[in-house]
């Protein structure tokens, strides 16, 4: 049942007047609901609650956050077709992809419950005491991480489980103790409700404390900045553009008391493909990156965006075949009106940049919202010279560069934004060459991917979804995977502490 | 031999006309050597050297960065007399102290020397793949931390050595393959310039690229701001006051590529004690701290700033006896003429606030640049309306706060600022009782210490030294300690990785 209210911790809450619905990009329709967009008490009640729950929840076994997790999992199951139905008509994305993300949310949730079960995530540390040292006694010192307290999470549009309400940030933030607030996102606030429902069912029946999770709706921006700005929340959470990730982070940092803002931007994801591969597998490589470039209509963080490849005929022929490829792919639903008019804009615009050339282009009539693929070409010396080129067009979009020679080719690489991937496609006879061109995409992404698309991010332990800004705001940790824990806990050392005050991790 | 010059890498280099000198406050008068403020050109090229550095010291193995680190310790210890004469004439601390703080300096660059020497501490990760996964393969993914790129450390005034140009911050991010750009200390140019020299030579005797290290000269603001914020730095670290530090972070949060800022700032490190300690052992406590207070003049970060205990008699009669004890204690020299007075300053301010009461208060005369020691007294209810009084008074200073009840201890506790360290004095047959406490002091601290001092921060595995806000401006990571090169890394994900492009460590 999605009723429109906010969640304050457990409590359905519809104290504002102004309200606002999601659309349907598929049946280019307003959906039925009616979402009340929280008030100013509503935000401070779901801050205080949390500041509550922190105090409680933090000293929660790892057995029993597990517990919540695995309920979590089970209670988005449970909503069964409403929730896939509810996902498809906020979104447009087909029912494959809806149980799909779930999948991926459900499997988040108990990689994490996994994690904490036992403590050892909390990398516990123990130096031994020496009173007996000289010139000053060694004390006993013990360290492991702590929650860092209440979390803002913000949805993402293009995700709306798998990085949303209950995706990667909640996850592991509850994982971590630290109770959760999501600004939901207003595109998809139907199926943030029902999601939600299943955290408070999730919540209660394994006795969580009112206030572990709170569901703020807002379809404005004014509702984002009071919870990062509100001297109760710790840490933000973030997916989605550099715009609004960067506004949140700026407004952070004004605050008395500054908080990490973790978010995961924009990115072009650069592709480099070697003369020889070109030369071996042209027309696989161009089958390949049409399907990737136009996979859920091209909205991925890390849609390859860009190919960089040196100038040759065997890089002209690549180019049409591509092109032709891509546009061969049938044209797909996006988000939202606005993302489909901005994908249009954005793309025109870049077009229309001198020097760049369409290389192809859909053409038929597309239902409303749907989008036809775009590739597009450019001199390397041009997009050196034309920043405005380095820019996203998120959709089923991307530009291949023709580099003049080598050395233009890392020099584009070393002056590009940060970036979440890099992908270098080459031979094996040509890998005991590629250090240098390594080491120049290493200083620039997160991940660099052989010989695969960037298309596709693994949840596990080695993975790394983050890089140097803007592809997120702290490079230094990951918003995918275990290691996505580490955004949300802090050290904390226990010295000459009583056996029975420590924590068991950290007793003898 | 000092110069006065800076070093742009492994270049004395004296471009502007700006000068100053340091002073020594034990003697009060101006020391000799004159030294060069950095102009903008020299910092542009110190940048530029590190990012070039950058590119090979990365990728240095960890056995050529021990060795770097290795020889940085000898050759500061090949400073000999030179150095010691030098650092007590800059900061009027005694040569005891000063070959202390040398041991810890060497300690310390010889640790991150045996973490790195293998790669163990780059956290490898390694998932396997799984390509005949049903519906999408599985890649195969490893993950390491990388080094993020040139840190600029700002050295602190109280600690010429330990936290200053080979100190902490410089040694943790060599350690971790950062190339280093240090603004020298003003109070202490003769001693930076000595050590710089001493990693100068240890870097060309290991083969080290030019520009892994700088020493920049500054006696004002602007060149620091102009590190911060040049686009070839991309991380700083910074020891002082909480003035100094938030400038410092705000200005890199307004940078087009944002970097991070760890800054260890202030802290008032309160200190808790029961009823029932000081039914046991008032004296010796008093004892204690009257020492800890006045440790080196009371100018360490960690300095007990702040006493609670709830009123009792035994209270009253702990705290004359502290007064006393603390005021019996021996002036000691403060770092410069400006520490000083605002050592006098403030404590003056704060005894001029309304309700509070000074206890004890050293009256004889004191050679200029002396600091007497002063403990005030304040009940809980005042405290608790004028935040003024949380502020720290940098020197041997201390304020005592009698709280009406035991809830009036936890609600102070729970809205000091953040702190480095919380302590708490209690008796054994009390030890039960005490979680609340623990929980409450443990949400403000980073480390919490058990009936001992808050003076001392032992370097270790298990240290925490930073905390929530302002303590550190970061309390994600730790400024002492293994744990601190963390601040400087990036995980970095290689996916489907050709075995011979892998670094060693995440090999099959």
């Amino acid at each position: 049942m999605i009723t429109g209210k906010n969640y304050i911790g457990n409590t359905l809450s519809n104290k504002g007047t102004k309200t606002y619905k999601t659309f349907n990009p598929k049946s280019n329709e307003v959906n039925e609901h009616q979402f009340y967009e929280a008030t100013e008490e509503e935000i401070n009640q779901a801050a205080q609650l949390a500041t509550e729950a922190f105090s409680v929840f933090s000293q929660a076994s790892g057995e029993k956050r597990a517990e919540f997790l695995n309920a979590i999992a089970d209670e988005i199951l449970a909503l069964d077709t409403k929730l896939i139905e509810t996902y498809m008509s906020e979104s447009g994305l087909p029912e494959g992809r809806a149980i799909g993300e779930r999948g991926r949310t459900i499997f988040q949730l108990r990689m994490f419950a996994v994690l904490v079960k036992n403590d050892q995530w909390r990398e516990p540390k123990l130096d031994a005491s020496d009173y007996d040292r000289k010139p000053i006694p060694k004390p006993d010192l013990r360290k492991m991480l702590i929650p860092i307290g209440p979390v803002v999470v913000f949805g993402a549009s293009n995700f709306p489980l798998a990085y949303s309400t209950a995706g990667g940030d909640t996850a592991s933030a509850l994982a971590a103790g630290c109770p959760v607030i999501v600004k939901s996102h207003p595109m998809h606030a139907g199926t943030g409700e029902l999601v939600s429902s299943a955290i408070i069912k999730a919540a209660k029946k394994t006795g969580m404390p009112n206030g572990v999770f709170s569901n703020i709706n807002s379809s404005g921006i004014k509702v984002g900045e009071q919870l990062v700005m509100h001297p109760q929340v710790k840490a933000v959470g973030f997916t989605g553009s550099i715009y609004g990730g960067r506004a949140l982070y700026n407004l952070a940092a004004t605050r008395k008391e500054p908080i990490p803002v973790f978010a995961e931007m924009g990115s072009i994801n650069p592709v480099i493909i070697t003369q020889k591969s070109l030369e071996t597998r042209a027309s696989e490589i161009a089958t390949t990156y049409s399907k990737s470039i136009t996979l859920g209509a091209g909205q991925f963080c890390t849609n390859p965006g860009l190919l960089l490849a040196i100038e040759s005929d065997e890089l002209t022929s690549f180019i049409s075949d591509l092109g032709e490829k891509t546009i061969a792919q049938d044209p797909q639903c996006m988000l939202h009106p606005n993302i489909k008019n901005s994908f249009v804009n954005k793309g025109d615009t870049v077009t229309n940049e001198a020097e760049t050339k369409i290389v192809a282009e859909y053409k038929n009539t597309t239902s409303a919202n749907y989008a036809g693929a775009k590739i597009v070409t450019v001199s390397g010396d041009t997009f050196l010279s034309n920043t405005y080129l380095h820019q996203e067009v998120f959709g089923p979009f991307s530009m291949v560069v023709q580099c003049k020679n080598e050395a233009q080719l890392l020099e584009i690489i070393s002056k590009l934004e940060g970036q979440l991937t890099g992908t270098i496609l080459a031979e094996k006879e040509e890998y005991s060459q590629l250090g240098k061109l390594v080491q120049t995409l290493q200083n620039r992404v997160g991940r660099i991917i052989f010989n695969g698309a960037p298309t596709g991010v693994e949840v596990c332990d080695a993975m790394t979804h983050g890089g140097p800004y803007p592809a997120s705001t702290d490079s230094r940790f990951t918003a995918v995977g275990n290691g996505s824990i580490l955004r949300w806990v802090r050290p904390f050392s226990y010295q000459d502490f009583p056996e029975e005050l420590l924590p068991e991790i950290l007793k003898n």
